[in-house]
């Protein structure tokens, strides 16, 4: 059967593809969460939100890309169909229908706390059998924890 | 509870809401199994069709966007979460691991297919009670029949 | 005396004619409105609103633009004069003076709804006699839509 | 033989077809009579007809390739050689040599009145069949019927 | 009742609010005459007097914005509604339809020399109580008098 | 009747004139045939035909503007008409109907060639009484050689 | 000891350099101060102010250059240190920590007020010496009076 | 004989129209030695000077044009011919051949120096017949001040 | 004294130095006489030829500077002073004041005629000494016959 | 008290958030420095290092913003106002007046060395308890190096 | 002798210059490699192959270029010239002529699996004595290894 | 064994070949060692000098691509490999180590010359095989003389 050679070991490649496949289905999750609270928030601070929530779907789309590209790139073919979403994620959902944003805003506090807490141990994880896999997720930690603090900030 | 006036009757926004709201599925879903197939294409063709399927990916969000809030503007909050894309989603589903080039185009002109059928009966349905709604599935189904002909150009 | 031939026949100008010249009043009108409020706004969502009545005066510039110049093409010379404003506009207009957030984001909900209505009419009457027209006064409409939707969301 | 599957039926496909095959004849040849005078033109008016009519030209090259792949998209192999354009073409001929002014501004009133006839029969003719390939004869047709008013008002 | 301070005197606010009322609703009738001429515009001049009447609007909406927000900024709330204008505007008015060229370069003459000279006044009796809004009639002037040494030339 | 003066004394005018006529006939036929199987073609190589295409079109359309606006500069009114394309044009035809994108390549490897031979011809033959013209054939040549190494080694 | 020629006299260079260095002090400050509020905002009204704040930073900025660079320009070398601003600015300081959207309007509002009085006075004091430098400041105040109102008018 | 009128009084015109032909001949001849310098410039400094010398040339030539409209805006046809320049410019002339760099440098201090006293007089020359051309040489005197500056501290 | 090599012989670069300091002067002046014919022309035709003598002074800018660094590169200072041009340049003046557009349509048909003239003769005395001077001055030539042929088709 | 929950322990926090407060006014330092010397720079090199200066402030200042919304994310708030930055920085300080070039090129290499041992020495304490925060320290390091290889270069 | 004082220790400056050194002329030969296949390529692939071996060759010169300037700014002067290369690439070369396009897919997999084995351990190498230039090579493996999947994608 | 088919007869294409071959090699060595003189460069004129290196580079990689491709073009299978460009060039090598701006200047003049003699050679010689590829070498014998004169001043 057809597959990709990794420049990682057996090993390594076992642990790096896990921790790609997890952050792509929160990554996922949180990109679908994000424009579902887009569309359905109200309250008087409906334009601010509704925008900063684009700003968090368009870094989880395209580090969702990124991190299943590199998923490839380690020999591991990603998974990022919506049962993979529905199974795999740890992202809280919104119920459904209208929502008030200053509940939109403390759900992301919430879920932001979440996919960073994974996604820091996916950091301590990928240390030792791969640096490049480490770095990306250092990246994506450092936008989820500046939208952490933005949301927090909002909030209080 | 909160809500938004719409400027249909009750009856219009019934059937224009629903039609948007399956629309919104299906494509969604097209957005996710076109990025799944992006990552996993092997084959001679893998450059072009990859770069071809990130087209269907962008056209898909894009319009996924204008579905959903053309149907909080009809009244009616959408639901894009990955539990209703998995339950509601008309797309068939990718095997998992790596996919053959040719498999993939296959696949697309098979999922094109089944979709433009739903947005042609959506273009039917919504042509009395919204005109509006009506010409956003009329500009979709022109851009999902374009890539129906260059997938299946791609196969001949 | 001067004259632009019509391609469509008299009666059909008659109308489509007199529809477009009624759109265009409202949405001069409604320009005008949007940037009387975007400078007298008041209160703490100053500069959400600001911004968004910039959006609802660049549309509504841009499509009065376009459905006058569509009168002429039709052969009709429309009159977007202030005098045909004051006279001939739909569109609610608001007291002098500051205004306070809340009170334009109401006014908004209000004058986009009035000026929804008459689109739509405009929608039906133009069906039979000019389909081209007809799909010019969809596009304001889900346009306008969208905004109406959104100054119900800031409000909620 | 080869053949591009068509989202419509036989007998829509036919008329449908034939349509667009018709509509890309008249672009393609209007871009080649535009070419001409404004290559040919003199007068006093020469730099606004060389401007405009290069803007006559991009539309026309522009919605010859979108009609052309519309056609491709409905299953159609559409023609645009020398040869079906010399027969098929509705749109009146430039004599050779020097053109003034004031006579291209006059071929050109009769030249767009006479595609905007077959446009709008087209449009007619589309809208029971296939009503997103009557949604692109309603643009091209707004498109030519704004040049058409300003070739008369250039004229008047 | 709300108001905003202001960073000049009583009486300086007083004459300078009013000096800048007076330009909004120029600049606004100004913008509106442009376009409608701009729309029913016919002769042999059509394509370049089209186009130049658009520099005017561009620039007049441009300067009608920053004159509201500077008297929004000396504490005065503005007016710009169509009211306004029609009662305090200085623009002469078209008559109603089709237009000849040259009958709307001298129209244009003469409304640019109006507005000129009372945009002058406001230099001068602005130039004591706020250096900072004759500035800005000072550029404003400086584009007026541009278009109207245009026009001009085009009329000789 | 109106002519243009030349910069070329009268044999020369002639033997440039008739050139950059025939160049001008060569080219228009190429992007005519070039857009043919750009909207026709089928196969593997889909994507990538498809793309180049539009290069050699782009080109030919450039250039044919060049060629006529050339001739036009040397006192020569070009004729660019279906008419003069379809008579004057040594560019191989397509047949009808879906083409195969191997039988593509091998088309214009051999339309290339001889567009190529005659552009040479010209080359030489505006040596002596035009440099100016000479110049611009030796640019298109480029281009041309460029495109033929190309589908050559598609071919391969 | 080096020097730069002035083109002002001893006394006009005294009283101008004098001005400038001031000015570049309090801009400078103003664009610490406005830095600081951008990162340690929190309240509802967080992204709003957020965005905000950054255009009075960049309008600080770009003026403490052109500023300095006028000052060095009539032969005064500027001092844009952090001990000069420390002594020498009359913006008024936020206290530590963390600070809440309507704390932080009010101190804009507050701040701006204290910098638009010492500006206008150095719109006074140069009129005679030096209108080139005037006119900056002119145009500096312009720019510090609209973010005036705007606070204004979000805190209202 | 054609002329344009006005905005200004005829002893105004006359003095402002003096001030902007004789700013014009000066800048046009700026313009002139700043290329002359630019290509025979040799020395260490060469490409900072070589680079330097175009921003003179770059504001030159835009100014020059703006002092020129504004000379037509109040009714004054401006000479700007090389016959022009030759008698009316107070620029110093380069010697033939290289020119090394520090003299280079050297010419533009004393070149600038001598354009900018005029410039300041234009300034009070216009203050009370237009205060909108004096706004423009204010503008200017601004920019040759800075580049004053810069030859300066170059030389030091 | 200071030189720069040159990569031709001592007579090739006395012919080729002198040809590009005749076409040096040459393009400068058409450039002085471009921006006063554009400043001074009144007529019907003012907009179409205002702005179209701005791209023969772009033209004649761009190209005098590529040709007087042309100069430099075969080791021969270049002279573009205001009295190299008086004296050495072969473009007709024009009389002062105001100027008619069918006036400044003739002046222009008839100086490009006498600089493409010589421009010719250049290409011919260089391209046996340095064909890379020739190359350039082909195409200068044509350019400037672009030029001379929409000039006389203005006039036709 | 309002606060902003940090992703990290108290622990890693206060060592972190003590390195990205020192960073902070490192950085804004360096930036004001940086200016001064920008502004106040004199000798041969001045256009170089004017513009050197400005790429050193540029990055400065987007760094400093970086860090400062980095300390915010992991809750601690970030002082960077003038005394924060007066007692806090250890940049060294120029003199006052006008600067020599030799003399600024010898600042930034001892400048830069100090504040890129300081930053070497934050890579080192955030490795253990923040590998986001040590990520950051190691782009600005690298960029503060590539500075100061320049800066000895240009001393060499 | 003249030398650039680096940030490092001198054992850590050998490790790390020497790491740097190597790994700019397997890019630089990368580069070259790229480029020679990008020529002489031929197959059916030509166009995907053709391109994306720009893409390698964009990557390697960019990196290659912040490698080399790494070296310097860690005090080691690189060593980029073509018998450096030659020496001391770990590049496998290509035969001479034609390639088929095949027979570059396996090349360049080959290719670089072998750049990215040293890359990997020049990650491990720097991690002690430099983590800025170990996360220069993190960044460039991550590039390579994508690239890696890629081809071995395309040869599947 | 594979080739491509050349537009020129055998004996023209040797020729052709030939010189593009050699051509490249030196273009490729002069881009690998204006790279080298960039990073190693030290000296007062640091800056200059090294962004001007990289104005060389860059246009010695676009012509090296332009050259190369040319050579295919005319069925020659260019060589720019890494021992091609050691064995062929016939550019001077730098020493190792850092450079002196004043020896990279004399360097650089020294090395031009070289290259341009060997251009202005492979233009005699193509003249009659292959005008297309003798206006290639005639460009870029037009920029490298340029450079020449650039560097040549630099040193002065």
């Amino acid at each position: 059967m057809t597959s990709i050679s990794s420049p990682l070991t057996d090993d390594a490649q076992k642990i790096v593809g896990s921790a790609l496949q997890d952050a792509l289905v929160d990554l996922l999750d949180l990109s679908l969460v994000g424009k579902q609270a887009h569309w359905t928030l109200v309250g008087k601070q409906f334009r601010s939100i509704h925008l900063q929530l684009d700003e968090v779907v368009d870094a989880a789309r395209e580090y969702s890309d990124t991190v299943a590209e590199r998923a490839a790139a380690v020999g591991f073919p990603p998974d990022g169909s919506a049962r993979a979403i529905s199974q795999g994620s740890g992202v809280p959902q919104l119920s459904g229908g209208w929502q008030r944003d200053a509940d939109v805003v403390a759900h992301f506090v919430t879920a932001l706390k979440s996919v960073i807490e994974r996604m820091r141990e996916r950091i301590s994880v990928t240390d030792e059998p791969d640096p490049v896999s480490q770095d990306l997720f250092i990246q994506i930690t450092a936008v989820l924890e500046k939208q952490y603090w933005m949301f927090q900030a909002e909030q209080a």
